[in-house]
């Protein structure tokens, strides 16, 4: 694991859940707020995972016991923002600024194209940056005393790393999202389930990281074929007409239903033992 | 309606409930699984009941006490991949895999495109299939009993008959939908109703028939041309933007607000009495 | 304010809440039921209040303590249609037809287009036109009261100034509008917040407004670009896939992320105090 | 025709011509540029034609011998901009072009929105906005002295009013599109041809107008059933898949194809004289 | 090739040409001019071919020397229009005309939607149903006699089996369609060569179908798997964005490139020889 | 340039052309066939080149006399293929090669990607790959011996690296591409220009670079605002409606019109001088 050595994060391969990942943020003295270098690193380690056949579904979770992530590390961000801000042109300004949030929104991107599941165990502040980013995973879990909040509007701006996109699909619901979006105001653990932004609400983080973490090994003791094809699949399917779903999926599974996975997982049905499959 | 004789289905025009026909899947002795005559036969009977002028809305139910039905009947679908298997070319075998998908799906597709609105009683086991076909509906209806699960990872594939791409636009929620699908979990009528996969839970198998076919009966007791228009708009909507279905709807209305139903409708308002609607 | 003095709506900028602008049906003799007029009246009031730089924020509401409205005027609306129909090929009338169905929905969906955010209080009968209005606001608050109805399949017509390409995206869940749309039955105010129509319930309909207006005021106290921005990207990724909705976000932020709101609201929150905001 | 009085057009119905308007452009002492009010008076034009019965073709031509027009005058606009320039925020001023941007395209716009075709004789300079304009027509003609010319990078802008969207699928060719718009280089009648961005070319703005008011007149005289639903449908067709325009086809026509004109169009061709059709 | 006897047709397969289908449209006494039979039986002729391992291409052409078909048997049609034309409600006569309408579509995209391309060989009068016919195809040659022309809005309606979706999108030319579309023109093979309507143009309906039979046996010798997928790739991509196109080819492929059919090409290649491929 | 040392490609920036950055394949040993490496460093020189502020277009040509390049590097391809496949699950073998489609597609997208203007110079052979990456640049400029091919078919496999997606929205015409994609018939530089795949032929390698380097030089004059502007939203516009197009049109220029560079260049304008634009 020497490999995914990324400043501040850990990556951890959890000996009792096998092929499971379990990647945490990592600088909790500032609440795991982010400053470029850790997108930068979040992108480089889902694209490392997306392809490493030891990993069929991955945690993710944050260090510290206050904060998931409060979100974008303001402080950093504007003084960074000052700093190299010598352009006077708006149009150059414009190009530079899109540039940025193209390159920032990719790094989160990561973890909604990675081919392994991703299941984010959300906990204390889970601000801005923390709901676009659970918004890239596939299923969040959280702790009873999370805070989440789009937050954006309150720095005056409007959230642009994927929350305004994919939150609204996440719960399916447009008008509890404005509202959330338009006010910033925070909410909890209860009503991020109620919305169906949470799948359930654990009694503290280390419980929601155990959670998580089996819900991850039980996503990995499945045909990596069939689980992969299902993420790929779902992700195809939000952004197309179900007509368009149907023949994406015929074409995907023209070659996955010649898995050898089909037999293993019908044999071992039949037989009552765990299957085994070959690594992907 | 010796026209609607199809092995394994049995249909009926129930005589109290006027403009409806009842549909049920008929192979109780295996729980209903599907072989292939029977989404074929499925196709054939719901692109008939789409312009008999007899039906005006349409139950699907399971017969027995056990199960809606338990899906694919992987025993035949083994043998029968097994015994056709003759080709050795990857590429071959693909386009036969892709072939014999699409041919399955458009057998289940026909349930969405009939223009006729379909209410599904469900109860038991309602799994793999089950919830691809019930996807395809307009209403799902369940009893206390019933067991969902989108079975198909466990046998080592991603659900290619229509799940994946219906299921988080009938539920709106993709967190809920990667979960169940991800990990082929179970779940019962009281997930099912929180979630929003069904409308409304009944008591038994019993109960919730009754309750589809009072369901029907209520819509086709409406104008037909209204309550074909409205199925066919909603359908066209969500797969397209607000602004495409807002354009799709006024041409469509072009032609439907010239029906003399609706001062059928208007005058039996004034008069408190039911209306009758010619046939369509 | 002269300027908003519109027949059928009397139009408000609250002295105790800044930037709000307070929009009230009022034909409460009639039920508030909608005549061509009043529609047209509606278009051109949310037109001229989206770049109306005293307004922020905008409440919707009906006068009167019976309803919200009770639709389209069916009575009025068949006269002129007699009246005018000397048309007799079904063509031409389609063409008739056509246009004034586009006109109308344009009317309503002036209220989604605007650039400010829209909170509707709803109480008492909202039925038919009600529903396509309240998915047009944004953000949909009720009173115990309310009695909503998608009512069109009852006088023989499918629902086409909105509703049918609105609602499902503004609830998430396909099987209860098509119930909802199929039947025309009625449902109140506390399946209207289960299934996420509206966002909150209050007593009565006063409470309801000052409810309304209390949102309102909070999302005028924040910055306009941020807000603004924020509605629009909300609306755009409706409609498009997460990437196109990722893209036009960047492109759209490149400017709004220039604005001094941003410092402001920094400045504002270090030092505790509530910022202000230069006119848009 | 004193309802057609618009400052900078003049709009006649030429007797010789039945059912022909002729829109022209009437600024010749400053090359027919266009100020503020000649597009929203253009716009104005193209809504009024667009259902008045009395029209079922439209030309479109340029005062003068020089110039069809030469774009935007630049000198007004740069004044305009100037005076208004009070804002200092980079996002408001944004807020300010955007919406600029966005009406004046609507304006445009109307020429395609309009239901009847629209012909367009072009002659001299076409320049810049001529470009736009004539790509939002139906048919173009042009005299063997017309200069083309997307000039807009040359005045330090990317062509916001139309051509970059219009102007490769009038021609369907990138390659060359992309090489005039980022040059800024002109075209003549000649390359125009070839590259099918004109349909003929004649010898002189007369010629030019006489075959436009020709093949406008000879579009009249057919069904305005057929022609207006052909020119709806190809507009549709262009901006959605092949599937879509075939099932948006079957519900126009499910109406139009009730028509009496068929039967007058048939009719007429075994008696062999000229149909008449009923007003639209 | 007993299975492919259907009433106003003739299938071959020609000895000359492994692997070519030649279907001919065979009704000359009334200049190949389609009465419903026809358009059923060439769907089903062509679905049928779509999976005949026997086929790789196919050629289609009219018997006789005066028309590859006139079109519509229009004198058969308003008959049968007028026979059955029982129904008085527009919005019912709507829903009639509507299905017939997309059953028709139907039946000309199995050619576009047969899995072998299909090269079709025009001569004489080959007029609306004969473009709406073949802009399905993918190939098209024509014989110097050619009478083209979309002659709908000559019988007062628009065209709707096809021609307005799919021409477009074979010339790339929106200015030239709208003009024949909208005047109903004849053009000749000339014009067709120029706008790239056909390929080729040959001397006469003999010369044509030696070509087309020639082009479709080179087709034929190339690999199946290489050449269906290439026709499904370019159907798919015309109908997407380039981004969406890739990722379709990259999911298409994952099994096409696993095919024997590459080595034996290379190996051929190499070799100076002619590879064989299995059947598909 | 130092920063531009990437193996089998040459990169400088001519003096004497201000702001154009001209890249060579260099590989004429082997015809500049590609290898893995190859590609790589493509996409990497072009990821760089978007944001280098000293480029403002860039000229693409191929070293050598004979070929740009005749496509992929088959028999490194075959190898590097046979020694990696040890896997033997279809759907395993399946996934590595789409990953490995998708990697490659990248690489040659990122040419599209860029934000400047790519000018490709071809001649001699510029087959495969060569027309993958001559869609996906801006402008085709060709010698008269240029021979092309889409030569995938004749090695058993569909283009998968952007022609199929590309190439008929380059020439707008679906029956010449056809052809050519399932025939892989080569076609010289006379037919290209014909059908608009290039926009002009020179008499050899030498001249067609330096045609294409002044036409380089000359876009690299305008002001890049508006030339990037102008090249993204083209390729924007390819892949949408046209009433997308215009929104993000309207949305880009909001802060484009407020560069700098209008002003330039209206005062250049009328001061008949070169404009300079600031960096970007």
């Amino acid at each position: 694991m020497a490999d995914y050595s990324f400043e501040y994060f850990t990556v951890q391969f959890p000996t009792e859940h096998q092929y499971v990942a379990h990647v945490e943020i990592n600088r909790p003295e500032r609440l795991n707020a982010f400053i470029e270098v850790m997108w930068e690193n979040m992108g480089k380690i889902f694209n490392k995972l997306s392809t490493d056949p030891r990993v069929r579904a991955i945690v993710l979770s944050g260090a510290g016991e206050k904060a998931f992530t409060t979100g974008l590390d303001v402080k950093a961000a504007s003084e960074g923002l000052l700093s190299s801000d010598t352009k006077t042109d708006p149009a150059r300004k414009a190009v530079a600024f899109r540039r940025h949030v193209t390159t920032f929104q990719d790094c989160i991107t990561a973890v909604e194209r990675c081919e392994k599941p991703v299941v984010v165990a959300l906990h204390g502040f889970s601000l801005g940056l923390g709901i676009d980013l659970s918004t890239a995973t596939d299923v969040r879990l959280c702790a009873k005393d999370t805070r989440f909040g789009v937050k954006e509007v309150d720095i005056g701006l409007a959230a642009d790393i994927g929350t305004l996109s994919r939150l609204p699909k996440v719960v399916g619901n447009y008008g509890w999202v404005k509202e959330v979006a338009l006010t910033a105001r925070e909410f909890g653990a209860e009503e991020a389930l109620r919305v169906g932004f949470v799948n359930a609400v654990y009694d503290n983080r280390e419980a929601t990281i155990v959670a998580a973490l089996k819900l991850a090994a039980l996503i990995a003791s499945k045909s990596p074929v069939a689980v992969q094809g299902t993420k790929e699949i779902l992700n195809y399917s939000r952004d197309h007409s179900v007509q368009d779903g149907l023949r994406y999926t015929s074409v995907w599974n023209s070659a996955a239903l010649q898995t050898q996975d089909i037999s293993a997982a019908l044999l071992s049905g039949l037989q009552k033992r765990t299957p085994t499959f070959e690594k992907l």
